[in-house]
């Protein structure tokens, strides 16, 4: 089984991606998280509710999520992305079931409502943070779906214990998914072609990586890869044999991925 | 089996429809259709793209649809209310899975794009309407739902042949969900305590109809309310038994209906 993370930028190739996915499940089950960050920000500028991003003491940047943020979140990602994305996999003949976090209890997750944030110099706490991290995975709900034939699409937003939307990070929520389906290789996707140096040089692309040397790139990883470069421990932790990172922006992203074009991790 | 559809309007009365769902479905299963129209024209005003009502020369009216009202539609139906409904079922224990017409090509309509209208008082053509009517419903992905014990919350938009998402009408989709399910129960809420001689008086209620009578009511029915019967036609000609219309603001708004306190038809 494949489980493929897709980012949620402008240019990834989801017409590629679903041609790809159409092959790839010939041979082996797939399961598709996304993300939509581009349309998020988009939408919440135009609604003129800009998205807030807070840094953590520790440097770790988030978005704090109040219920007006959940809504426009929920519109971008289980509205129109996943919908969207749904929809062009079908063209492509790809039996594509979209379903957010929040399903079937899909994604349950720990809320985490009080945030340490540092802010102009000085720390202080936020409270009412709409936001958890993914600990539990409704591995039934997914192994019914791909049973019966279906690629389930999935994405944030998360549920709490009670019963709350919270948001969460998709690339964490992937890696627990991935544990807890056992699920040996994972394929990131992303605007870049694999993990970069320095991000603004292709030519620095790091070809393969011992899954063992990951920490050694944490250091000059940006904000949202090193979430990813957590992510891919935490599958690691969990199971993981092959971790690929490629580029979504390719013409065929998923094959070249596979075929080592990016970065491979093992 | 019951089917529950239930309209989009600002009142409805969620939690009290999800306690009435948890103890139904102890002994039948359900499946939820929704409405999200009030939420949907708000947020069109709010982006400054009012929703667009226009009238065919027979006068019925519905809403025109390009790619930027179906993307209101996806980011109010799919995103906003599907997702805060299922969660709302989730807290009172039923196991709600949220689905649009297009996952899984629930909800498959033949695409009519152009569409005659009567504006200030000539008849015109409206040529690139995202719009369908649904003729075909993947039971199959339905039953595999009910049987792994969810209850899918489902509502428009659809998907037509060509893989393309179109806007639909709710009730007729319902309608036919009922027949091709075998559906014998349809449950209507919505804002008002029944079908009413007088929308303005409550009292003119009417509380029981032969479904062979059905055709005089649609000559004093509003607009709303003319699709709901139409729709109704259609689940009695698709083989339903009983079909109950009740007040969604009620505190128990599914118990009341299907204790004929609203209006019956059988």
């Amino acid at each position: 089984m494949i489980l493929v993370k897709a980012g949620g930028g402008e240019a990834v190739n989801w017409a590629g991606l679903a041609a790809d996915i159409a092959e790839v499940r010939a041979n082996e089950p797939v399961i598709v998280v996304h993300g939509a960050h581009a349309l998020r920000d988009a939408l919440a500028a135009r609604l003129g509710v800009p998205v807030r991003k807070v840094v953590s003491p520790s440097g770790v940047t988030s978005v704090y999520t109040d219920e007006e943020a959940l809504d426009i979140f929920l519109m971008a990602y289980s509205g129109v992305a996943n919908k969207r994305i749904v929809a062009q996999f079908l063209r492509c003949g790809v039996e594509a079931v979209g379903l957010s976090g929040v399903d079937g209890r899909l994604w349950q997750a720990t809320a985490k409502k009080d945030l340490m944030v540092r802010e102009n110099g000085k720390t202080k706490l936020l409270r009412n943070n709409l936001t958890g991290r993914v600990d539990r995975v409704n591995a039934g709900l997914l192994r019914l779906l791909l049973e019966g034939g279906y690629v389930p699409v999935i994405s944030a937003p998360a549920i709490s214990e009670e019963g709350e939307i919270v948001n969460t990070d998709n690339d964490t929520a992937a890696a627990v998914l991935a544990e807890q389906m056992g699920i040996e290789r994972l394929v990131f996707l992303f605007e870049a072609p694999g993990l970069l140096k320095d991000p603004s040089r292709p030519e620095t692309i790091v070809h393969r990586i011992p899954r063992g040397s990951l920490d050694e790139f944490m250091g000059f990883a940006e904000d949202r890869m090193k979430k990813k470069l957590l992510g891919v421990k935490r599958a690691f932790e969990g199971g993981a044999k092959e971790v690929f990172f490629g580029d979504g922006r390719a013409e065929r992203p998923l094959k070249d991925a596979l075929a080592g074009l990016g970065t491979v991790i093992s």
